[in-house]
């Protein structure tokens, strides 16, 4: 076993957008587990846009507190049990938890984290591949599943926009509520991903820089639509509660324009909330956690049949994990975003 | 019978705040009424800020539609029938509308408007006032019960701040959230309308405008807000988004605030949606009327209990309904603005 880790941390406060100076790959030794911990090799890490908002000094309440210039950055990752004083694991157990962005991971019991994901889950991948318990059989999905079903109660006759929607969220929202009878608009920001949604998911889609959001939507769902993912608020946002029929609904999983240093364009008319009675609810899948079962057996369902596409955009080894957010957070990948680490 | 009906008009489209000059009283004789409709004398005329909307040149989609120059103004009155070719109506008979504005009104029994108001209600007092049809056991009640308990779906626990609370709808809602046992914070922008609020309904009042909503919010409920009844919009709703806890939730009733030809001001984080997992409804009470009932029995008991107060501020003559609307606009009124109708 060796006796190093690595692990990315911030180095400095990102100034606008963030880049890879602002994080540093710290070595430590392994430390030592104490009762009731595991230590954990990391196999895979979920590259999720959440964290730029952490790296921010401040973030908002109710949000995942900062993490400050010193600090490890943490995110969704899986690997595998290699030592343990916990009678719950066993060596070998695959578990997902939210140590990313390092080699190895010491995981104690205290729920010392946010949404449910503070504890490491043991995972039975039921001969899936392991990394889809990041994706589409865990958070991704969770998240979709939840917004569709639980926030914006979608129904067969309805029209949904989902924004990002060749992300690795919306990816799996944009399918499910495809094969759930919905009629599916998917919006991204580069030719390749509108190819992407329109050939590999089947859906009809736009890129939000052309023509214009307002002008793709009239064109997409001249009627209106009745529900709205948001990925991305601003712009999106504001043009998802002009294009709403009356009594629609909007999930806001994310504002992920606004993450990065950008200011947020495009400011909605709120009015609207009352003129057309639109319910608009925020929500993380952490507080979704009892959906994971139905989530589970209806997306892994999908899966089996091959009725889902699911699409990685993989970066190998740990050195490249910045990399890999950079490129997420620039909306240069496709699909779920991951980092593989090299076995040893 | 008299052969004259007068009814208020608009004479042009109000640029900036509406003003006298704007509105037009129209005489006209009084129609026959042809087959299945009654003719009703106007008694009690309800004076609400939403007509203010209707006014403008263009009104937002899902909204009642515009009232355009040279048409009459209309809104929920209470009226006597005194003549009928409907068998479901007698002379006699005590019926709300939505043709206020006027001495007399001639009505089909065509759903030509929204709402469920579109067809005239025939009304039994039981023994109560019958304006209070148009305050706490009409529309305003409905507004104020639905907000709360469908919208909101108040618990005993919240903290719930209700704004323009010494207003029509608002001091009906902050008096039913007290006596279901939540804490009620209410504001107004007058010295005169918090005293009322304190003193008249014992809740804890501020004045929006000293010092400020944040300080006002942050001394009166340290610990932020669990539910938000908005009527005014602007900065409030900024300020609720701010101070309300994870999980909250906003009925958004109104934009009284951007009503009256002011420019909205402040701009919420809405970012918070998702950091706070907020829920924000808009609604109105017209989707609501299947809790007439329930409202009737509940808000009736409070009254006749003398647990709730109601205050009117009350205008007499159809001359001066122009007058009642400025002043209900420019927060000059305390409670339910009415306008009574002089007997011939």
């Amino acid at each position: 076993m060796p006796r190093t880790n690595r692990q990315w941390s911030l180095a400095r406060t990102p100034r606008g957008r963030l880049t890879t100076d602002d994080l540093a790959l710290v070595e430590s030794p392994i430390p030592q587990i104490g009762p009731n911990e595991i230590l954990v090799r990391n196999t895979w890490l979920s590259i999720d846009p959440s964290i730029r908002i952490r790296l921010s000094s401040t973030t908002p309440l109710g949000y995942l507190p900062p993490i400050r210039p010193g600090e490890p950055l943490v995110g969704l990752a899986l690997g595998t049990v290699i030592d343990t004083r916990n009678p719950d694991f066993a060596v070998g157990d695959l578990v997902s938890h939210i140590f990313g962005f390092r080699d190895y991971a010491v995981i104690g019991t205290r729920a010392d984290t946010i949404g449910g994901y503070g504890l490491p889950t043991r995972i039975d991948t039921r001969g899936m591949p392991p990394q889809w318990y990041l994706g589409p059989l865990g958070s991704s999905g969770l998240t979709a599943y939840a917004a569709l079903t639980e926030v914006l109660q979608l129904r067969q006759e309805d029209t949904v926009w989902v924004s990002a929607a060749a992300g690795g969220v919306g990816a799996i929202a944009a399918q499910i509520a495809k094969l759930r009878g919905a009629t599916v608009l998917g919006s991204a920001g580069r030719a390749d991903k509108v190819e992407f949604l329109r050939q590999e998911l089947g859906i009809a889609a736009f890129d939000y820089h052309d023509p214009t959001l307002h002008e793709s939507l009239a064109e997409l769902a001249p009627d209106g639509i009745d529900a709205y993912f948001d990925n991305v608020g601003g712009d999106h946002l504001a043009a998802a509660m002009d294009n709403l029929r009356p009594r629609g609904r909007i999930a806001v999983c994310g504002a992920v324009s606004g993450y990065d240093g950008a200011p947020h364009s495009g400011n909605p008319d709120l009015f609207q909330i009352v003129s057309k009675e639109l319910r608009i609810q925020g929500f993380r899948a952490g507080s979704y956690n009892h959906l994971e079962g139905s989530m589970r057996q209806e997306v892994g369902g999908y899966l089996t049949a091959g009725d889902m596409v699911y699409h990685e955009t993989i970066f190998d080894d740990l050195t490249q994990a910045p990399t890999a957010l950079l490129a997420m957070l620039a909306g240069k990948t496709i699909g779920k975003t991951l980092c593989r680490l090299t076995s040893e």
